[in-house]
């Protein structure tokens, strides 16, 4: 099957070779933990490494914020905007599941134009806000996550989670339940310091690692690293030594 | 008692030979557990090993993604279909509930047409989204389980848990305590790495295996595994290692 | 004090006899803990070897559903049913209300005919669904409960715990409050297994055993066994190992 | 400081020789813990012990249920009813509150004809029904103690506690911030059994013991005993046992 | 900087010297751990040891109460407020607010014409009652608070906490955000006894220690008392023993 | 990248080198846990050590009161506002948001006077009170932030934690995602004290250090100082010692 390679460094072969084409994924995440780096480096990794231009569909931040952000890392989204390799839409998520619906669309108009195979939505989670009606915000989510299937986009969405540590209540949509590839970026508190954790919980028609793995943003961008070690609990974001090295201290004498 | 196999490696043996005939048995899980896969299953087994003619009925994907879900497990359900050995039906709750309560409907049409036997329920969660209230929902659900038994149909019900990991709250309609057969399944963090647990908590008017055992979706499907050791806590998700080595260690001195 | 016997293995013994003569018992638990079978075996009971006729009210399932039930632990309740002593009614719990409050109702029309002296609600959770108003229901029940008791009926009322593990949050209406015996069916995870608790937590006017003991639904209906041994926060339903053997071990040496 | 016995074996003890006169007393616990025994005792211990007519107002129950209650415990409140020493008084929260603002009410009249000087209030958690207003409900519910207060009467209070294990969410009335006494039954879970504990948490302008005790309900009413020994977590219903014996098993080597 | 002192044994060395001058202070806890007895100490301080005569404001309670409540103590409120050094003030939450807002107001008033220092308000939990609208509450809080600095006076505060252990969830205006001191009284289980425990979280503009300390409730008043050894998890009134004496046990060795 | 020094001791080498310039920064606690002392030394940090005028908006307390809690550190904000350095504006969420919307409003025209380059707002929690709907108040926070970005001024942002201990529930705008830096204030129980602990969560752009280390408020403000050692749990409030010490005792033995 074919493969949409992140370019984010240990991801890829947890995926088995990256996304699934034209499929849709959800990374989650609480504040800095990488959500919006995770989504840029997807797109970079696109344009620079495979010639598949992206589209970044923002309901919030301008172009220059990505511009900005992107620049840490050493990614141009300046330049690679002005070569139309990229293209930043600024909407809100109701002309944007309309404009998928309607023949000549702008997301459609650019995809055209400027052959794109990837975007990144960020983030979902204004969706959410929209509608306290269940079966409405569901309807909508999924028409406009197939939408940009349809366009034959490989699409990447960025759900915030309200919750620092451990897990956070799910919206009542159930998005984790339409989306191929479901990515959990957490906090935890190991020795008085909080590092980062990423999990693949959901791969839809295909196998994966389901390893609890460190990862860090370096200045390259997201590197994922070896899973915890002598720690339950992970996922609590509060994890308790385990009584191994315990045990065995006794046992060794 | 005459059962209906589902086909899943350890699973019939679980449940002391399979599903009881024209029962409604309901399959939860959190997203990624295998919910649309132990459904798929049921209904190829059905085909395949059986000759029992099989419906799918989904609220929400179309045909073609259960095609496509299917065929990463070696299942041509296209084929199936063509053949008239499946039939994947797209509708509404309230369609779906309506259809059964009328004579001649397309459920009881395709059923009698098809000879159909198994029908997959993809997911009753979207009965839970229609009404605020509880006693309307119950009823509704209630009608419809039995208008597929009425069918003479083995089904098969998913529903989404919203929980990651441990307990989600339930409805209000109680849809487990209508359904004959009640198997869950979880995610369990061991050693930094997430693994998946199923458990039968109910199959009325008979007994059945109450282990959590392990299971994982191989290339083939579902494959139901050993019980989890040394472990205390399995269905909060985030289990505990348990004393027993340790004092063993001091005792075996 | 005259006392009415459940049948059930070991129960009798924890109730000091059995229920008190024209009691209203409460039976409590999550789907697949067996109360519907606890109910059965209570009215299986009184006709075959106490010649006490009963009645099953139910505002969900039809006469076939327990018919079926019953079957599976050879209580043949259709023959009972033609012999007149056991009759099922399929109603509401407004209309059975009602009825109980008017002259020559269904219930003690049917009670006075068959010499009736158990009656089996299943379940009075359908009551709570009725109302938001806390007053209405409480009323409600408590009219309900008294009407069965005027009627010289010794009552069995099953009631739904939506949750799985550990406590449900209990209704307004604070039915166990008001009937006279308060029994828990609960699941209790051990070494990767589901096992089933049972405790009376309540027996008005009456001393009575306060374990906790397992129980088993074998082919002749419930059996309560002994209690658990070794285990902290069983009515969690996630019990911890206690540290007694542990200390036992480095104590003996 | 007068008091007012409980006649409770060991209670009275703990309360440094009773409840204060003309004080609110509330006891709080879920269902079969109690309350109502307690209730019951103080009342009979009144009349038969100290010549204290007393009164019984309840919201829900009948005069026969107390008498059947209290006839378990060799009390017999019809014979103290016949020789109007005690009063059994059937009525409504808002109807017993005016009777106690009017001049010449039913209480009023009851308690100056007997001579009554305890009553018990049965339950108290019949008012929080009443309104979802807090200001209305905390207005109520002082006016009517005070009005207890201003007959002359000790009062006992008895409030239900919706949770079994560990402590239920307190009524936005506040009701334990307005009684002189706040004592607590609570359900502990020991090594697989369901023993019973008495905290008495608050006595305004009085010393008193502050120990968790068990108590047990015997066939002569309640009787408090000793406090728990080596467990950790009493009140949350789910003790831990503390690891000193442990360290002891070791340090005594 | 001029220190106010509340005359609690303890207390003013953990204010190092007591509260700032025409601060407000506010006290919290559940029923039973000593707000009322705090305050009346602080006035009673006030008055007696450094001739600052003081007001009671309350919104519930009856001078009376006040009096009866304070003679346990050997105070004698009645006296002193007959004296002309206390007034105590029973009124409503808007009335209150609104008189501090007009000039010549009763509280100005009663201020002027004693030269009180001090004021208890017993309790702000009863401004907490009036609204449901956040903005609205914040306001009326603040305000109120300042028109008491305005006036001169130094207050103490007394705040109802409804959980009985641990925290409970605080409401919308956010007091505590507004007051120069924050103190809460908890209760503690520890060894089948429930101890009161006394924190100081937060003083405006000066240090103060931070210990949590125990404190008992004499026959002279509340006396705070070393801080609580060898255990973890205080606050949430359900510590555990800390393994410490474990280690040295095994190390001491 | 030009970096805004905090002058707090320690943290600005946790944010190695300081905020961003012309970033929002939010900074979150419990009451107490030193919010404003930490936005009052932001701003006196760049008038007198950068020559950086500053402003100080807001929503409820008086210039006074700043000049007060500014004196405790030796900081005189008096002075400062007269040199024109420092300008505290009252005002209210709305007219601030539609000021920043507006040519020539008060905060453009005291920016552009005072050559102000750092901003404290206190606090940005008082616009979550204006509204029940998420959409507006998100859409009203970005607005409000990125106004005074626009200005170029680094913006300080204060948020009260309604949680004691642990995590407080996220209000529904999200405020966190908005902001470049992330900093959460925390009270941490260890050994019957409450020590303080500040974490920088999140800095967009850059690199940080992620330990939780412990803080105090001294003479002279705020000092970051080392991480917790040999504690578990710190971000619940309640941590819990770790096992290592234990392990090593017997290790080296």
């Amino acid at each position: 099957m074919e493969r949409v390679k992140t370019g984010i460094k240990g991801l890829d072969e947890m995926l088995h070779g990256g996304f699934l084409s034209q499929s849709a994924n959800l990374v989650e995440g609480a504040p800095g933990t990488g959500k919006t780096t995770f989504g840029m480096q997807f797109i970079h990794t696109g344009i620079t490494q495979f010639d598949e231009p992206g589209l970044i569909i923002t309901f919030e931040e301008f172009s220059q914020q990505y511009y900005h952000d992107a620049a840490a890392f050493g990614w141009d989204f300046e330049k690679l905007e002005k070569e139309g390799k990229l293209k930043v839409i600024m909407t809100s998520p109701e002309v944007s599941r309309l404009d998928l619906e309607s023949v000549g669309g702008m997301i459609e108009t650019h995809t055209a134009k400027m052959g794109a195979r990837r975007v990144l939505i960020d983030s979902i989670t204004h969706f959410e806000r929209l509608t306290q009606d269940p079966v409405e915000l569901r309807a909508l989510e999924y028409s406009f996550i197939n939408g940009l299937k349809r366009e034959g986009l490989t699409s990447l969405l960025t759900r915030e989670s309200s919750a620092l540590l451990g897990e956070a209540s799910e919206a009542d949509s159930g998005i984790a339940f339409m989306t191929d590839t479901y990515v959990l970026l957490r906090y935890v508190e190991i020795e008085s310091t909080i590092r980062k954790a990423l999990l693949v919980l959901k791969v839809r028609g295909s196998d994966h690692d389901k390893d609890i793995r460190q990862f860090e943003i370096t200045d390259h961008g997201i590197e994922v690293q070896s899973k915890f070690e002598g720690r339950e609990g992970i996922m609590s974001g509060n994890p308790r030594r385990m009584a191994d090295s315990f045990v065995e201290a006794f046992v060794k004498r």
